[in-house]
């Protein structure tokens, strides 16, 4: 690896920087599809209300519960159970932006959050990575920072959605400054940092600050680092959680609050009943972020599927899936607040499988109407795997995706009434004039899709997409450039974490 | 094959027909996505009207260009050119049925074509058959037998679309007979005839008559066939075509026009000038069947797809050819008429690519509406290709979409909060009485899919979605059985292939 890397330094000097120019983010130009009709998403928001006012939630973290009952919450003296009023999560609703923007280092990355702007985001979270030649391994530096890599070098992916997979030969107690660091300086994109802590998120917010170059002040302003919140379904919020809720809120940076709801398991075997769980988590999540501050930026995270009741394995990419993809942004929608969905897929190798599980996601997802979507390029077995050859299929998949949300162009020259009756019946358009101003930009062009025919695909050895996707990552990781960043900026980040690392990091239970 | 089908045919009579039962359509539970503002729709619908009053198509039959002057049409004295004012195409629009029932054999096999019901197709034209163990080969009678049984042993797939490979063996004086022969006897589902001249799609109408058991005259009130026109864009509708339209309009049976208008070589570049295109040539094709018999059933066929630029190759499955097939159910709603749209791919195997441009097709046809989808399981390599592994693939596809379409139940008990009270904070729902009651049907099942966590998949020999289709075909086409079927129809059925026969099947050019 040094080698190579050493040949990347002296090529990025010289390199245009025009595979990682800022691609703009989609915008969807048709209404979202509903699951469910109005009075039934009203029955579900009901359901939820009744959740937590009757059963309540286990909030794990006493300052969140200090946080909660100020703003009217019946917290149990006895126990960590939290019951909300209706009235409670009535008040909260409509505090949240329902768009805002999320600030990447380099301007030209930061994206819009919310309304008719989606957001990709890259895999985030695998403890394993693969690759077809050398195999599945578990997660490491060297492959993090090549997936980093990777991610700066496809223009589809906006965001950098967490640790592509864990660099786990890094250990526990500073692990998040040295992988932060990369994140920051080997990409340019909007960044997130896991809530496992208070020193950990604190450590996030000010390493996103000094990147930006901008003071507290501004920080607050401008929100420049986003944390997912995943609730410990059914209805338990953990303390790292919580406090990751508290403390971003306050640093008025991005909350996404996301229920691991997957039904039969953590949530009822139902949709709608996994669902309305959902909702009821979510509800409780944007209670305490907008307790914590009011107005802060807030993200709706659904990510409801199935398991297999035969074996208890969760499915992803499912119908069940696409349905609670469709309803979980009906949800949002109804509390005027952006949509998290994902890009996921349970398989095991770059088969039909994994591409079919993945677009059915895109699909709900879309249809549904998300403005940030997680796990957008690279995700593999229902999350345990990274894979570099799957985060060259679903870029490409991004971009057919964002192609497809373009609107098409109707003016005149458009419909090519001129053409049509320059060409005639029985001719063709390969040599006319409208056809030669266009073909070379008319289509969208897949890096994977292998359209030759018959014949000379097989003489060229019969090569699937899982070939090509190997071969692409290859050449794509080759012509990486890291993106530049001001001296002073990189030495005070550095000078940062060496500081941290000084202090010990965070304590561990390792 | 012969042992194998002697043990099928003795399994047979003991089975039942669980595998083959007829499964509910589905029905489109959404309104569908349009591509196009209001606006732009009737700019493409003025442009069409445009081409139709100004340019013109050549009708390349004489009887057909008698029938659209009689409707109105100006026709060039000197040459197959047919202009429509738009007057004329307007009287035509609203003639067709908004819906009919497309009669199979077996009653219970009858499909609605139409409304928001969605009928799905089998693969259809393919020159070349394929499966992993015997590779690619030419269409021939013993692969199109056992493609059709599998056809029979799939319920989510409705109609058999056409041959799903050409019976390449058999002459073409005869071979639509032995054809249409294996068609209604070893699958009872609704049929397709090709209109390839005026004696064969006779002969079609009159084996659909007598598969049903039926008189001329209930022929003539229930639609028993259906056949494909193809235009051959831009702009001309070839003499076997004509008449295809106008005999089987006359026969009151089912006309679904299709322009095969590829953006860049069959139709201009741009998709908005290939969908004017596509509109005029369908409305064309609209003006001669209802000239021909008012008030006969009609499809409205979309398939415009781009082509490669580099190599002039036909792509599928692309963005473009998701936005064209929004903007066909649009303009088929436009004019009231059932649309069509196909699940299409141009991968050469069963891989990523395979998948993912097959759910684009049903993404797009889904969401713009589509009540008949051709194609639907098994088409490969642009249609060069039918696949038993892909017909698998599809099969399980399409059993997700129709599930994905299923609404979802938001009565009390779906909400679950009864279990979710039971449950409560910190639990799980594996074994509470909710999910015990629903778990077994709670969720599709797919046939491919393979959710097995890494180290049992790896265990179990790393099978991907390949080998599973490759297996799956084997067992679905052994476990078949021959449906039913009175005898003495089925001796009409015989004594007329065999009197056609007879007389020497049709005239050929061979």
């Amino acid at each position: 690896m040094t080698a190579r890397r050493g040949r990347r330094e002296r090529q990025a000097a010289g390199r245009d920087a025009a595979a990682a120019a800022p691609q703009p983010q989609p915008r969807l130009p048709f209404a979202p599809v509903p699951a469910v009709s109005a009075d039934e998403l009203e029955a579900i928001h009901l359901a939820s209300l009744g959740i937590l006012e009757e059963i309540g939630m286990d909030v794990l973290d006493a300052e969140a519960r200090d946080i909660l009952r100020a703003a009217g919450a019946r917290v149990d003296p006895a126990s960590p159970r939290v019951r909300l009023d209706r009235g409670v999560v009535e008040a909260a609703i409509g505090k949240a932006p329902r768009s805002f923007r999320l600030h990447a280092r380099n301007p030209g990355r930061t994206v819009e959050i919310g309304g008719d702007a989606v957001a990709f985001g890259s895999v985030a979270s695998a403890p394993n990575v693969a690759d077809r030649a050398r195999g599945r391994r578990p997660g490491n530096r060297a492959d993090f920072d090549d997936l980093l890599r990777l991610v700066q070098a496809l223009p589809v992916v906006h965001v950098v959605a967490g640790y592509p997979v864990e660099p786990a030969d890094l250990h526990a107690s500073i692990r998040h400054l040295d992988a932060l660091y990369d994140m920051l300086t080997l990409t340019d994109k909007p960044i997130h940092a896991y809530s496992l802590g208070r020193q950990r998120i604190l450590d996030g917010i000010e390493m996103a600050r000094i990147a930006r170059g901008i003071d507290r002040e501004a920080l607050g302003r401008e929100p420049s680092l986003f944390t997912i919140i995943n609730t410990s379904s059914p209805l338990r919020l953990d303390e790292p959680m919580c406090i990751g809720v508290v403390e971003m809120a306050r640093a008025n940076q991005v909350v996404c609050v996301t229920p691991f709801t997957l039904a039969g398991a953590m949530a009822p075997v139902t949709v709608a009943g996994a669902a309305t769980q959902q909702n009821a988590e979510a509800l409780l999540g944007l209670v305490l972020a907008q307790a914590a501050r009011p107005g802060s930026p807030f993200v709706y995270g659904g990510f409801t599927s199935n398991v297999d009741m035969k074996s208890g394995a969760p499915a992803f990419g499912t119908p069940e899936y696409m349905k609670a993809a469709l309803l979980g942004g009906q949800l949002a929608r109804r509390y005027g607040l952006p949509y998290r969905s994902s890009n996921a897929c349970a398989a095991n190798t770059l088969d039909a499988q994994a591409a079919y599980e993945s677009v059915f996601s895109l699909w709900g997802a879309i249809m549904g109407g998300a403005n940030l979507l997680m796990h957008g390029a690279g995700w593999m077995e229902g999350g345990l795997q990274a894979s570099f050859e799957k985060m060259i299929l679903d870029a490409d998949l991004l971009g057919m995706v964002a192609e497809f949300l373009r609107p098409l162009g109707t003016a005149p020259e458009d419909l090519a009434i001129d053409a049509i009756r320059e060409v005639g019946p029985g001719g063709h358009f390969f040599g006319c004039a409208h056809t030669q101003a266009r073909y070379r930009t008319a289509f969208f062009a897949p890096m994977v899709s292998d359209w030759r025919n018959h014949e000379a695909w097989r003489e060229a050895g019969a090569p699937d997409a899982h070939d090509a996707t190997a071969r692409i990552w290859r050449e794509k990781l080759d012509a990486y450039a890291e993106p530049p960043m001001d001296p002073a900026i990189r030495e005070e980040l550095a000078a940062f974490v060496a500081r941290r690392k000084a202090e010990g990091g965070v304590k561990t239970d390792f």
